[in-house]
């Protein structure tokens, strides 16, 4: 199994590691310090007081304006009109739970699951990413009776009790689940995949590793669940494909796939709409949140009706605000807007044509170890050595603080946190690439002159 | 121990038992079957088909007009218009994250915390009550190194994995935490609490009593938690006072109070903004959710700063929604118009009106067993008999969808389900009292006659 390390906050810091700011920026840190606590960290040595966003770009207080390349929330754009048109009508009109008919709801879930493979039949609403793993992992365990869950090493899959002990990315502070275990990601630019014939092959083989060592611990298996991008991991996209020996594995195990589509999902791979889509598999659930509803505290978990139903039938469960007609109108006009705006084709070729220059940069500065990604969800990885391939991890750090200052927002990933992971709004176009590609190209010049 | 029931789906209904219903509610339920699945449960025999609401009232499709008494969600009112403005308005503008700055969410946090005792110096916001929950307990026993908590013994606290095991409401096939302890409610209607002085001084005995159980156990105590009104025990107000002497045992045997406030918080006890501020005591933790943002999704954790640290020093949490400026412009205007309308008065001085008007109709119906409540939140027990007190739960599920067919829209708790939960948005005034009265008489009589 691989070991852990501390992702999660690489990037970010409490307000009293913050000096050197200006006045407001030096006083609203130290406010957040003392009312909200020390689990609120920053973006940024020098963080950013956003006050407006629009499209790709977000604006401070001082008027300066930012390309985002990091929200994948505010997926069809920062303050997008149609879903600000949408949830201002609802909000006027009726905001209610779910156990009263409402029909919004309905034709929402039917026009959702039409982009599921048919057989992801249901769909039950909640408010977060974290509640439908949650929710997941629960249905995952009751249809199956087993307990086991395997992760990648680096994974993050919510906030809650259990979906925290299914984080390894959160560290050593918080435990894991006694049942859970780890493989490392499909990682085609370190792993050791030739004897196995591909990445996939070699990726299927470390999950059957797994189910046998729990099978000899006693410990049942319940399934594989994973994000189909590795996100925290790395951003290891892959090849279409790469994941079916991986899913035919948990599947002649008796396992069940849970695929998190929290990041990948709503047409940001660009192939698909969905981030499993790409590889040709089925998940027996699906869970979704982050882009849903452009920023409306959505989530859903889809799954086949038989695998639901070990839940459904035995447990109640009932969200207050999940499925609310305010919530659906957000993620209805973010549906219909992925659609009028052809967001997922222009995922596919604004996210390649991005990739082409980085790796024509790539040329120019031997720390670019790989870049990789599909559609706009991009892994820029820095090392300090192709041969070596050793983590530039203080580099990157240096870059994206470079980049910031630059006014280009984004951040890192991957258990040693040098993966630059480009993941902007679907609004960002051809013509942003400029600006990207300038400050990341000063911050990376900048960052080797003052470290050597 | 109490010996646990399943209250919380008892005026719910799959859509597979509706029959009878006119073809649009047939299509909308046998729709949601379909594609929501068997979790998704309705209230009412004959479900309503809501499509507006206005302060106190919601409208059907077919245009007919209803009083709720239920829903404290959109505690402001329906469709408040000063939370319509303030969510519109910063969704044109910004919806993002607490890791850039943004000065909203810490103005909100101050006039939050100022509406709490000064000893809770610290907020952290999430998006569901069962968030704010699922983290308490998690802080709770980081602060105390304890895990046995104690809860009362219908008490229903959220549908995570972690809240679902304390949630002894959620019936038998959701097993309970191993390390929780149920205790009765301080039910000053059935309790036989005389020889301890007061319902108060019983209940504090009862905890006593699982505290002492836990300590033979080997189960280290963590602490209590309690909705302050006992909601879903069947409302019980009690005096003000009467949970000092619990929170007294708590505290002296080294456990923390969690008060959960999703239920009684911001305003509707009328006394107090808070259930707990009834009784003159400081919880350790106080969680809050459903009413905070009139139907927004977003929740609360506030809690002393030493016990909040003992966890968020050491495990990373991070919520991508919660403190979002949406939410908190909507929770903004919430605690803005509880202020400005004076609701806490009005909820105060309404509620004790309709108790007054519910007393006076007890003359006329020997079924009223018990009139209870704060402010607006009214338990009005049906019994069959005043001498042995044996619930009446057919006839209080038949009041309810009589009071239905009658336009008032309200529902039942407690573990026979005979004890009609009258909570209704603080828009309720005093003019909508005698159509409550009327639905309620009306239905009482119908259902006594056809049940004799």
């Amino acid at each position: 199994m691989p070991t852990r390390s501390t992702i999660m906050d690489t990037n970010s810091f409490r307000a009293e590691h913050a000096d050197a700011l200006d006045d407001v920026t030096r006083e609203l840190t130290a406010k957040r310090e003392a009312l909200l606590g020390a689990s609120y960290r920053l973006f940024y040595r020098n963080p950013v007081h956003v006050v407006r966003g629009q499209g790709a770009y977000l604006w401070d207080a001082s008027g300066r304006k930012y390309l985002d390349v990091y929200n994948n929330v505010p997926s069809v754009g920062h303050a997008h009109p149609a879903v600000v048109a949408a949830v201002s009508a609802q909000m006027a009109t009726l905001n209610t739970h779910t156990r009263y008919l409402h029909g919004s709801v309905l034709a929402y879930a039917e026009d959702l699951l039409s982009t599921l493979p048919g057989e992801l039949d249901q769909i039950m609403f909640m408010c977060t990413g974290s509640e439908a793993n949650d929710l997941a992992i629960r249905v995952a365990r009751a249809y199956t009776g087993g307990t086991g869950i395997i992760l990648t090493s680096e994974a993050y899959h919510g906030n809650t009790e259990l979906t925290s002990a299914h984080s390894p990315a959160l560290g050593s502070s918080q435990p894991l689940d006694p049942a859970a275990r780890l493989v490392s990601p499909p990682d085609g630019y370190r792993a050791d995949w030739a004897a196995d014939g591909s990445v996939g092959q070699w990726f299927a083989a470390r999950v059957q590793e797994q189910i046998d060592a729990m099978r000899e611990q006693g410990v049942p298996f319940a399934g594989l669940l994973i994000d189909s991008v590795f996100s925290s991991d790395g951003v290891f996209t892959g090849e279409p494909g790469m994941l079916a020996p991986a899913f035919d594995v948990v599947h002649r195990n008796g396992g069940v796939v849970i695929a998190d589509e929290v990041q990948p999902g709503f047409a940001r791979t660009g192939d698909a709409f969905w981030g499993f889509g790409r590889h040709g598999v089925v998940p027996d659930i699906v869970t979704m949140g982050k882009p849903m509803g452009a920023g409306m505290p959505i989530s859903g978990m889809a799954a086949k009706r038989e695998v639901l139903e070990a839940f459904s039938l035995k447990v109640p469960y009932f969200n207050t605000f999940g499925g609310n007609p305010v919530s659906i109108a957000a993620a209805q006009a973010v549906l219909d807007t992925i659609r009028g705006e052809a967001l997922q084709e222009r995922a596919r070729t604004v996210g390649a044509e991005l990739r082409a220059s980085l790796t024509a940069l790539a040329d120019r500065f031997d720390v670019i170890g790989d870049v990789r990604g599909a559609g706009q969800f991009t892994g820029l990885e820095l090392v300090t050595s192709r041969s070596t391939k050793q983590p530039a991890t203080a580099l990157a750090l240096d870059v994206i603080e470079g980049m910031r200052e630059r006014g280009v927002l984004t951040s890192v990933a991957g258990p040693s946190g040098n993966i630059l992971k480009l993941r902007p709004t679907l609004a960002f176009q051809s013509g942003d690439i400029d600006w990207l590609m300038e400050s990341l190209t000063d911050a990376l010049v900048q960052a080797l002159e003052t470290r050597p």
